[in-house]
Order: structure tokens, then sequence, then C-alpha cells
């Protein structure tokens, strides 16, 4: 039987570009993996599941655009660290122990916490990636996946991380149902040689897709790259002919005003992590800035293991209650404004804006339902923007779908088995840490 | 029959001053209002209720020392403004229009979500006061109830405000089980003349009871002070006898060095409200520059209508990580500290430290009880003072107990009708407005 499930008597918020977003009273009708209908009259009969969305807001799934998704098993691992003690005596050891068997647990229970707070694309970058499609495969999320690959200029290993990128590419890319698309991903300016990275710019021009690189995200990185090359981190990018806009750079913390008028001349997508940034005091990036440069801004959570958690919704509160308080004007990064960058941004930045990001007929069915009945909802005074972005958090989130599949139903799980993989990731990372 | 609960086998937090946390698994026992044993080995037959806490924490109810509980009736009614226009044009129109039904519906709401999101005592600065008192009664929260006064020098609204306060202080103080104190409560020292601070610190000598303030705030605020008197604020009210170790200050987001000295001089609590202050742009408090001068700051959400919730899971993490980014150091405010800051200081802010904001036989049963069994809580890498801070938000908590009277369970109100109070919080704020 056609998979056809009609969400009844919503109201659906449609964030959109350059307007002001469409809220409405409506019923939405999903055939197979797309929106079909939107209207307020939908024939029942047309329908083989009906979801009662009665006082529940009906809004696009959350687009994170910078993950590393397995890390999601050293949460609480090792926190209020300087950021060398962090990687050098906590992550870069245990991360030496990983496989593929470690970073599917990881990434499967990062997958729940996502359904569980209404996210339902990421874009990820780490090792094991098999191991990640494998997890997004079973659990039904849509995701962008780029190997990170780092040479430190060694050739031999420059040439395995981009064969372990190409073959990413070659086993992967738009397979489960098309969910998946697989970037290139080198890891950043200052672990990449000039050769590596050059040598990504030409595949991702050869196979067209995005790349997804780590920038600008500490002044120390910065300082290096500077002493190196004489350049800018952007600069020295543009100067190997390496910026187009295929690229997605997460963090961008630290931007010189010429480093910006590259990224808006070049299209180049940054992904703000603002929790992240700060828990590691990397710094506070210039979104507000960036977007009054038209410079298509998206959001972030970083791994788990630096924020500490992959809830979008705190997340955005983070991102606009920063800027707010950074700029000193309480109207930066508005609600509307944050909630585009969380959703058609990330669609937008991904090269899926034909797919996602939005509440349209012919869109893929990425949709999330909010239980508008709880304590810190009420009252409605209709800025439902508001209530998004300021007083919800992830566990809101009632109903995920994504591709048309029904991942969570009134806050329960369709088909995984939570208890299996909360238990199995703690069994995980004890192992690991006892290896 | 007497209340027996015994809590068995929890993983029990408890928070300490200038030392390491406990973290033990135990059992504990309440025994009518108090912790009556905490014992690995507690007979279930001398208990009334059993509750098992295995794979759960208990820890301390949270204490949030600045609210204005009764504007959950104003939550996303106006945002994304300038703090003149937020005031003028929509916060003091519809204040104008109050009256104590009305405030009574929005401070049950703001105690059904503090209790949902494991709030056990709150500080609460508002009109209408007798409103929220019932309120608390009802709900079994355990608070701190203030009038807010202003009289902009006009001594007949003077006798009147001052009049206000003392009947709450006669009327409230010490009721509900003695879980209603009452301070008094003026809004700050720009609305307030100089005899009615004066007035003030007297009343308080009398009553043996604190104060709660507003101070510090914005940059405004200061100049105006500064201004009239040719002092800044803290300075001005060391120099009217106002300062002591009573007074509770909220905010104090922009102190001078002397500031600093006066409020540690005189022993002076603050109050943190990070959200709120970055929402309004206010400015970041400098928190870390207090701890190390031992100054005694809690934590506060300030009223929903500029947070805009009142969840302290959230408060905490914006509070740790916003001090983190200003101070570039990520041992700032660290999970521990940030925890005993939304506990024990908080009780010692409230002239509560002898009854609760820790686990300790002899101590009222305000407890609360997180569900580690969650998607954002996986896997236990034992740190749990981070993942209490930077992974959970108040829908983790899973029990509340105040007073030794359990207000929830399993997620599940335990005598509150929560339908029928969001139905009159939206019919309320809906007649405000027509008005």
């Amino acid at each position: 039987m056609e998979n056809k499930i009609l969400i009844k008597d919503a109201l659906i918020l449609n964030p959109r570009n350059d307007k002001e977003f469409e809220i409405k009273k409506s019923s939405l009708l999903i055939e197979n993996d797309k929106i079909a209908k939107i209207d307020k009259n939908i024939d029942e009969n047309s329908a083989s599941k009906i979801i009662n969305a009665k006082n529940k807001i009906l809004m696009p799934g959350l687009v994170n655009t910078h993950t590393h998704l397995s890390m999601t098993l050293f949460r609480s691992l090792a926190d209020d660290l300087n950021l060398d003690s962090w990687l050098n005596d906590h992550i870069w050891p245990i991360e030496a122990k990983l496989n593929k068997k470690y970073c599917y647990a990881g990434a499967l229970l990062g997958a729940v916490e996502m359904i569980k707070s209404g996210t339902t694309t990421f874009s990820d970058m780490y090792f094991y990636m098999d191991g990640v499609a494998e997890a997004v495969d079973k659990a039904g999320l849509r995701s962008v996946l780029s190997y990170g690959m780092i040479d430190f200029g060694d050739s031999e290993k420059r040439k395995k991380e981009i064969k372990e990128s190409e073959n990413l590419y070659k086993n992967f890319h738009n397979t489960a149902d098309n969910r998946i698309k697989v970037f290139l991903g080198p890891h950043s300016a200052y672990t990449c040689s000039k050769e590596l990275l050059e040598s990504v710019r030409k595949k991702a021009n050869k196979y067209k897709t995005g790349i997804h690189i780590h920038m600008n995200e500490t002044k120390k990185e910065i300082e290096d790259i500077k002493e190196s090359t004489g350049m800018l981190p952007f600069e020295y990018l543009n100067d190997i002919s390496f910026l187009n806009d295929d690229v997605v750079a997460a963090h961008g913390v630290w931007l010189s005003n010429n480093e910006i008028d590259l990224i808006k001349e070049n299209n180049i997508k940054i992904s703000h992590n603002p929790c992240s940034n700060m828990k590691l005091s990397s710094g506070i990036a210039p979104i507000n800035n960036l977007i009054e440069n038209n410079i298509c801004v998206s959001l972030g959570t970083d791994g788990a293991s630096s924020n500490n958690n992959l809830d979008m919704f705190e997340e955005m509160k983070f991102a606009s209650l920063l800027q707010k308080v950074d700029t000193f004007n309480p109207k930066a990064l508005s609600a509307e404004e944050t909630i585009k960058i969380a959703t058609l941004n990330g669609a937008k930045s991904l090269q899926l804006e034909n797919e996602i990001g939005s509440i349209e007929v012919g869109k893929k069915a990425d949709i999330i339902l909010i239980d508008c009945d709880s304590a810190n909802l009420t009252p409605n005074n209709n800025l439902i923007s508001s209530n998004i972005v300021y007083s919800a958090n992830g566990s809101n989130v009632d109903t995920t779908i994504c591709n048309g599949k029904i991942l969570m139903e009134n806050k329960k799980l369709s088909f995984l088995d939570e208890k299996e993989i909360y238990l199995n990731a703690n069994e995980n990372i004890k192992k690991l840490k006892e290896n």
C-alpha cells in the first residue's frame, strides 16, 4: 500500500526567504516521501494514516550543518578543560582506538537524540564513516557525510585520505533512498597541506559535490596559518583557488573584513556553532555582520563532546541571545531569522534547497510537530517563532518524520529500540576506555 | 499516617561549600518534611511509599533567586525589541491592567513549569503578591515573596508601597507550612527615592528579613544614577547605609571595581540572570570575577517574558558557557561551580541555608530526580555534573519533591490539573489583552 499520511489541523509554520514566515492553520498530506498537498480540507479516505495535529506546530525538520555524530560516545568524557588538554590528553588518545563498530554505536545514539529533538538532516565529518552511514540508514535520517581528511604534509597519508574519501563517495553517495549524500571533508587549513586542499578542489569539481571544512575557529590556528603562509585563512584558500559556493565552512569565529568580503564574493556557506564556541572559549562569531552581508549562515551543534548535546532548539536560543548581547542590539538575530538559519539556510548550505528546509508541495516530507499544550509554550501569545526559539527545547518535539517515514510519534520512537541503543553505547565507551 | 518516603538506590549528588561534591549510590528516607536518613540499607517496611531511583540522579531542588512569576502570562507577548519599546509599548500598558486574579493565573502556570523543570524554591518580586502566595500554597513550592515598591519620589505612593509590603509580610511570612517567606522589594535605585530606600532598610532591620532589589542591570540606569547622585549605584546605596548582608541584588551586569569591593565588604548576594541579560542586550555580568572575590552568586531566570522560560537547567548552561567565552577561559564557571550557584548559593542568598540547598539529614526534603536513561544523558561517562549542566534540560527531571511532598512523579503532576491551568492562562491573557 502507498504511504499516505494525513496530518490534520496543524499550525503550519513555513520559513521563507526574504519574506515574512507563512503561519496558517491547515492540513497536510504526505504521499510516499513527499509533501503532496496542503489544504484545509483533505479527504480522510485518501490517507492510510491520520495524525491529529490540533494545537501542534508543524514545521520543517531542523538541519544541523556541523557535527561529529560518533563523538556522542564521548559526551561528558572530559570537560572544563583548555582546548589543548581536551584534545591531547582526552579526545585524540581515545579517537586513536576507534573502529567502525564504535563509530556506529556513537552515531546511532546521536541519531536517537536528533530524532527526539527534531533534527532530520545533519552534516557529519569524522572517521569510519561507513559505520555512520549504516546508522543513518537504520535510523531513517537524512545526512551529508564527509570523511575528515588530515595529512599534515605527509604525501603517503594524503593519498590514503583522498582514496578513503572517494570510496565513501562511490559507496554511499545517493544511497539509503537518496537520504545520504557525500561531501569531501578536508579537516582544516592548518591540518591539511596545500596539495591536499588543491586535490580536494579538483575532486569536488569532478564529482560535482560539496566541501565541508573547519575554518577560523580559534585565534591560535589563524596565527599559525598567518605565520606559515603570510595570509589569513580565507585569503590563503582564495590564493590557492579553493573557494567556491560549494564550501561549507564550520565556525568562522575570527574573520577579518577582507575575509568576510571573500566569503561573500565566493558565496561560501558558514555553519555557526555557538555552544561549542562558547564552551571551548573559542570566541563569538560575527553572525549579525555576516547576515547583514547576505552571507548564507546555517546552524550546527558540533560534536556532543564539546556542547554537550545535539539539541538544535537550544542551539537556536544560544545563537540568537549571543548575537543580541554581543552587538548590544535586542533586535539582532530575531526569532524568525534564527529559525531560517536552522532550516532553509541549512538546506541551501547542503545543496538540498530543492528538497528540504520549508513546507511546500513537492518537497520531501521532513517534518516535525511541536505540542503547544506544554507549560513552557503556554500561553499562546501568537508569537510562534518566539516560542520556538526562546521557550522551547528539543523535548517539546512530539513527532518526527523524515522522507515521509514516521521516526517518532507522540514522543515514542517508531522502530528503534532506544534502551538497547543506550546500553550498547554505555558498553562501547566502557570497552574503548579499557582498551 | 506519617509521611515516610523511601527513595531507593539513587545516585546522590550533594553540592558542598569549598569541597568537592559528594556523589554516592545510596538510599534516602524522607520523614514528613525532612530528610531523615541517608544509607545504603534502609528498611522498606519503615516507608509508606517507595520510589525506585535506579539509574536516577538525586539532587537538591534548584533555587531560582530572581523571577516575576506572574509574568509567565506575558511569555512571547513581545520580543526582539529595544528595552524601552518592550517596557513602554508592551509590558507597562498591560501591567497597568493586572489584578489579583490575573497574577494568580500567571503564577500558577509558572509554578507548573518550575515543578516540571526541577525548581523547588524561587524568589519573586511583583504586584498582587497575595495572588502569587495563593498559587505557591496550592502548588506546594517554596518561595520568598516581595512586593515590588516604586515611588519615583512621590511621598503618597511611598506610604502606600511600604504599607503594601508590610501587609504582605504580616499576612504571609512563615505561612503555607513555612514554605513562604517575605522579603522587602524596593524595585531599584532608579525607581525608588532615597526616602523609600532608607525606610526599607529600617523595616528590614525591624522585621529581620531580607531585601530583594534590581541593581546595575543596564548602562543607562547607571548613567542616570550617576547624574542624579554623583555616585555609582552601589556607592550611592552605601552612602545612605542601605547595604548589608541581607540584600539580594538581581543582575549586577555593570560593576566598577569599587562597587565589587563594596559588594564583598557588605556580603551582598548577587542573582545572575544570563538569559534575560543576553536577550535584552543588557550585557555580560562579571560572574567569574565576583566568584574569585568570594562573593555569593546565585542564579535566576528573571520573568518568562524576557527569557522566555523558567528552566534553571538551561540557565545553568547559559551561565557557564557565557563566562567561558567572555573570559576566554574554558575552566571558568565549571559544571560543579554552576550547580553550586543554582542550589547552595541560592539557599544562602535567601537565608535558607539551614533548610535547603544540599542533601543532608535534617534539611527539608526539597529533592529532584533526573532519569539518566535518556538519549541526551547517555553514555554515562561519570561526569555527573557535566551532564547536568551541559547536556540536560528541565525535561530530564523525572520527580520533584518539595517540603517532603511529591509534586511530580514519573513526569506526571501529582495533584495540579495542568490542562486546566494552561486553559485558564490562555483565557486570562486573552481577556487582559482585550480589556
